[in-house]
């Protein structure tokens, strides 16, 4: 099964917007068993949009229009579909009246160009909207299928999900039901995860109907995402199959698993913390807040985070945190910081960051240097000094999580 | 004129990596006046590089291909234009010269397959490399001519601003030096700007040779780019046409004009404090760190910054910033919060922001409200109260730039 992406609007081609939509809808259909050859972007001119969903049609099973389903004149995706299946648009009663019934439930005026999304092309099934006023088609053509769906991501992804993939997987003829697990990894490259886990990818690679695919996604200072992708007859079963493999690979590289699914570093540090009925607080130098910055980005992080130092200027690492005077990218200093930072702040941890992010190098230490400090509950005291890349952004960014992950150890090894 | 984009690399259609590049391309084709009507991802498989080329080739002056020039099996598209081109590929000696010395000089094995990079179509220009090991390339086809740049978007960058933009504008016949102008602004939306410069726009749509063209760039919560771009002989003759319409437009708009160019909120708000020679202490609440992490992604912010607190937890707020018990989402709090974190850290000027970010109300505050405070060298004491949107990490950001827009405003004042 193939299916291929037309992205509609002139605001892509002139970069004023970014075509993520066909990113993600292609990352969709991979997960789903289902290949995309070509992903187009197309302006907002009809002629050019039903040229371009004619060349799809006739080499892929499936196309699927993203954009262009507004109110104005410059919407044309209706237009070119009708165009290319053969028929007329007809007006839609239900839509209309569902588009009406909007606008007066938030009290707003409806300018008449809305009821230009009641139109439909004849013979097309809709797929009614629940965000927006736009709804989405299904056009078969033949023994192929046209989708439209509204060029606003959230409005697309949910539509997608409920309508799309789901008729998609059925005309597929593949089992029923996909579901996918990922495990979120720090601390390896992604060709070290792939070293680690080869007899696991050889295996899955032999043919078998129990086993699920295996995607790696990096993602930047995020780290790296281990994709666990099931096809089953039912949810359980591919339930089963999901929590089979996971824990073969948990088997190998459960070292470097931080979290599955929506975890993040920081909602994961914070969860520990709460565990453990421990408080934080943090004294960035380096990172100038970004720790604390990441951290209340979590709802719901005011229970365990007392707050934060940011101590930019060497002499408040003196007077606020006491540090000792002298240079300030050590271990020693480390430690005085996450020491007072618990201490002026009354909390139970004490977590502290300083290093070099460049320019220059300083006290004798090179740029992309690391050095995080942390004093727990009982009192015990951790450094370690590690080497980041020296690019300022990436440095600071590396830096977040590698002292986020330091103390989710030291709290895990308690 | 009219070039086409094509962005090759199973990776893309994947979703695993979002295609930026064709995305850049096209906004710098629009500001040299050059057409881009389709844009298209495709993956490693020559066939289907080939007779995409070929169909944008058809229809195009001009096609970038973009990716697919490294030295794997996987990296076709010099096949491909070789296909279209009806030539073979030659080995370049300079080019496999210039690859391994790069490789020499960083002391670094090289394998063979890098050699697969001095592979070029008989009768194509090499762009030679500055960053990387894959050369670019122009392809003259009849009339036509196919580019070819690396995937890598630094590479891409560099190699479009230096060989193809030129090359491109030089057939395109149009005058041969194009420079542009951004004005950041900061404060009005995208249609209030609009309506704000209706005469200008309207006087820019006229015809006339000394008129630059005018765009809108949307940046989130990094506010609107105001892009105006000028074509003439020479660049002083650009530049002064540039000067002339900035003038006009910092005639209307100039109250939210923060900076231009390169200019960000933070190294603007730095400059100002440099000027006045002044130190920046910041209490953080509802931002939790973010504004000093984003003053401190500035190189040599720490010749004005000096630090900051975050007081997350209300008591943070009461025992280090001497807050006087009560509700702290008020303009009071704020104020102690700026003076405390200045006395605190022995700054001259002091910032606080406190605020709600949800999911739930405070001290009968909506979620959104976020208060501002701040004490000026002269001890003179500022607050204000602003009402921003309700998802969490828009209502944070919204509060990072509101802030430091707001310490501009006053040192300006001045």
């Amino acid at each position: 099964m193939r299916c291929d992406v037309i992205a509609v609007g002139t605001e892509l081609l002139l970069g004023q917007i970014i075509d993520t939509n066909s990113s993600w809808i292609g990352e969709q259909l991979a997960a789903h068993g289902i290949s995309s050859h070509i992903q187009v972007k197309v302006g907002d001119n009809v002629d050019r949009i039903t040229e371009q969903l004619r060349l799809r049609l006739d080499e892929a099973d499936a196309v699927i229009m993203c954009g262009g389903l507004g109110p104005t004149h410059d919407d044309l995706t209706r237009d070119a579909i009708a165009a290319v299946m053969g028929v007329e648009l007809r007006h839609d009663d239900e839509v209309a009246e569902a588009i009406i019934e909007l606008f007066a439930s938030r009290g707003r005026r409806m300018a008449a160009n809305n009821l230009r999304q009641a139109q439909v092309p004849e013979g097309a099934t809709v797929i009614p909207q629940r965000r927006g006023t736009a709804p989405g088609l299904i056009c078969p053509v033949g023994t192929k299928v046209i989708y439209a769906v509204p060029g606003v991501p959230h409005e697309m992804h949910e539509m997608m999900t409920r309508a799309i993939l789901p008729d998609l997987v059925r005309r597929s003829g593949r089992p029923s039901v996909i579901r996918s697990r990922v495990l979120r990894t720090w601390g390896e490259s992604e060709s070290g995860l792939n070293e680690r886990l080869d007899a696991v990818i050889a295996e899955l690679d032999t043919p078998g109907d129990d086993k699920p695919t295996l995607a790696f996604l990096a993602s930047g200072w995020e780290g790296i995402k281990v994709r666990l992708t099931a096809a089953a007859p039912s949810a359980a079963a591919a339930d089963e199959i999901l929590a089979r493999w996971e824990e073969r690979i948990r088997g190998v590289v459960n070292d470097i698993v931080f979290g599955v699914d929506d975890d993040t570093m920081e909602s994961v540090v914070l969860s520990l913390l709460r565990e453990h009925d421990q408080t934080l607080a943090v004294a960035e130098s380096v990172t100038g807040g970004l720790v604390t910055g990441r951290l209340t980005n979590v709802p719901g992080a005011s229970k365990v985070l007392r707050g934060g130092v940011v101590s930019y200027a060497s002499d408040v690492k003196f007077e606020v945190l006491g540090v000792s005077p002298g240079p300030v990218v050590t271990e020693r200093a480390a430690l005085e910081m996450a020491r007072g930072v618990r201490r002026q702040l009354g909390s139970s941890v004490g977590l502290s960051l300083t290093g070099v992010a460049g320019p220059d190098e300083q006290d004798g230490m090179p740029v992309g240097t690391l050095i995080v400090g942390l004093v727990l509950g009982d009192g015990s005291e951790h450094v370690a000094t590690f080497r980041l890349p020296t690019t300022r952004d990436q440095m600071r960014q590396m830096s977040v999580i590698t002292a986020l992950n330091f103390l989710r150890q030291r709290l895990m090894a308690q």
